[in-house]
């Protein structure tokens, strides 16, 4: 697995590459959907492959740990055979999830005990049963296991988990270097740069990460509910010392402005539940701003549900016909309101990356941030 | 609109036809996919058009007129421009889902009050109401005004109540008669025999309906709990009276046994919610018999999800995954299990014309009920 940087924006730190997988080549900028259970929710893997065009996928190491387990997917011969997906794939590795969803954790030097959020099972996550479990998925990007520490959050604890976080990467690494793929092709893993929202330990978490070598290195800790603006200003530093010729990825980010704003800081891959969470509820992106189709202002607006989208559902379907879906809960309105959602992410970053590769890309941005940002209130 | 009767099963009453509409024929037998509220639960227009292969739908005018209304469907230019199908579209007059769901109702000659299961509003629908609504919807087939009698029922109730359905539909008829289509293509309206499970009463109702000279008609008050032997001998009983040269519909019906067993009896069309309700419950139809897929047995089953499936979920997704999603309330499962049935039961109807066509019906259906039939547990 490597990575080419094909072309830098001359106005910001925006680049455009290629992450060349076993699975195929990821271009960069990227947007991955999320699938926590080895699916994205509400649409088909022919779906996410040809409507939405997503290059690469992600899935939740917590999650496919839990259901249906690591003996089921290594029975498939691994994620990709499970679900049906042959382009690349990411998994995160249960860092966040163990926090945020187990009903108790303890951590510890060895590891992360906690109960299962389905049935209170006790488990175990140490750095080395994470490898093991990413390589029995079989991810073709594997995420190294850390604290991802809460906002706000007192500097010790923060400095405290950052060098937990560290000695779990040594410890990670030294488990995924001596052990083998198991479906014949290459994983590679990935680092993550904790520190919160203190500049002084990002920089020391960004410095001691570049020293690793990495393949390609994440930005963690961030989107937990700090400012937008500390969120830019963390992401802006760590990429400023993260290695410029390897993919520098944005775990949890974020709105279309959040993408748009971060890959002018020198972000290179992102991830996010928004599109489909959002769109279960009736939000959609769009180029002209944001709207929430269970308004009433368009129950009787019979006009494309989005006449800039790229996507088929975008111009099959009226406004009308979608607030009519979600307001009688038919779940066919979530299928459209997913599908489109991550065809507009997906296009947003194939357009950010043509505009950076013909270098009108921080023009464009200036031009596309308020509209993306808009309100559309009928 | 007209049909067409192209053969005729030596060796039972099966036939094969055409139904010719302005949006299309539609050839018979053929299995209707119910769209409730103008789209099928988890199936995407597209699906049901290209993967499923569905030449006509289903849809309720109960539901239709409470939400989105006949004002939004006339603003959109009917049903067929609202939901973007562009396929013959029948529409239900609502005789049965003022039974089944609305709270409180009371039949009168000049129609039924009932209050809305939504928000418990009152409305009255009338014959000529119900023709009004059918005329705003833009159905192809917009199906008369009648009393659905519970099973059981008393033969004085049932007697009482077709005649009842029978004076309706002559309101229906000198509505229809008179109003003219909205959106500039033709519509048809089918008549419905009634008389529970009383032959006498389905002999009279039958000869009664057989003298409207309708495009087609339909066979209601059956599948609503009686034995299956009851609802073929009624279903024959109507079928030998109902004229030939037009299509029958025997309405809400069934299982794949079902429909092939009333195939042979004369049926042409049918409908039901089976394929799409049980499908989001995890019991998939196949040539060698029901599946629940929810099954533990299937937790490590990584085989096709129907080797003889027609559609290309069939073959893309596994038994393991699929009973992944429905044990994780991924709604993905229920997309997998609508698409496979709904493709299951168009391609039986497409292979029982065509062994019809070719004089093969009797020996294959014989084949293929007991394997239909089956429970497969793994």
């Amino acid at each position: 697995m490597h990575f080419t940087l094909l072309s830098k924006d001359p106005q910001s730190k925006a680049r455009a590459g290629e992450l060349h997988t076993d699975h195929g080549v990821v271009p960069t900028p990227v947007f991955m959907p999320v699938g926590t259970l080895g699916a994205v929710k509400a649409v088909h893997m022919r779906e996410l492959r040809e409507d939405i065009g997503a290059p690469i996928m992600l899935s939740n190491t917590y999650h496919l740990y839990l259901r249906p387990g690591t003996d089921v997917l290594e029975h498939a011969g691994g994620l990709h055979k499970f679900n049906g997906w042959d382009r690349p794939i990411l998994t995160d590795s249960g860092g966040f999830q163990v926090h945020s969803l187990s009903d108790i954790r303890k951590i510890t030097e060895e590891g992360v005990q906690f109960q299962s959020h389905i049935d209170g099972s006790r488990h175990l996550f140490t750095p080395e049963r994470v490898m093991d479990i990413q390589r029995s998925i079989g991810a073709d990007i594997c995420m190294a296991f850390d604290e991802c520490t809460p906002w706000p959050c007192e500097q010790a604890y923060a400095e405290k988990s950052m060098h937990l976080t560290h000695r779990w990467l040594d410890r990670c690494l030294d488990r995924f270097n001596s052990t083998e793929p198991k479906y014949g092709h290459q994983q590679a893993l990935f680092p993550i740069v904790q520190g919160s929202t203190f500049p002084e330990l990002r920089k020391r978490s960004a410095e001691h990460i570049a020293t690793k070598g990495a393949v390609g290195n994440a930005i963690g800790g961030l989107s937990v509910g700090e400012p937008e603006e500390e969120m830019y200003a963390m992401a802006e530093l760590c990429c400023d010392i993260l290695p410029a010729d390897r993919p520098r990825y944005l775990m949890g980010v974020g709105t279309p402005w959040n993408l748009l704003e971060n890959m002018a800081l020198g972000v290179d891959m992102f991830d996010c539940v928004m599109p489909t969470r959002n769109g279960r509820n009736g939000m959609l992106f769009t180029r002209k701003g944001v709207v929430q189709i269970k308004n009433k202002v368009w129950a009787d607006d019979h006009s494309p549900l989005d006449p800039d989208g790229t996507c088929w559902v975008d111009h099959h379907y009226s406004k009308a016909l979608v607030r009519h879906l979600f307001v009688t809960n038919e779940m066919l309105g979530l299928q459209i309101a997913s599908l489109h959602n991550l065809a507009f992410y997906v296009s947003l970053m194939k357009e950010a990356r043509e505009r950076i590769l013909d270098g009108t890309f921080s023009a464009w941005k200036a031009r596309l941030l308020p509209q993306v940002k808009t309100r559309i209130t009928g």
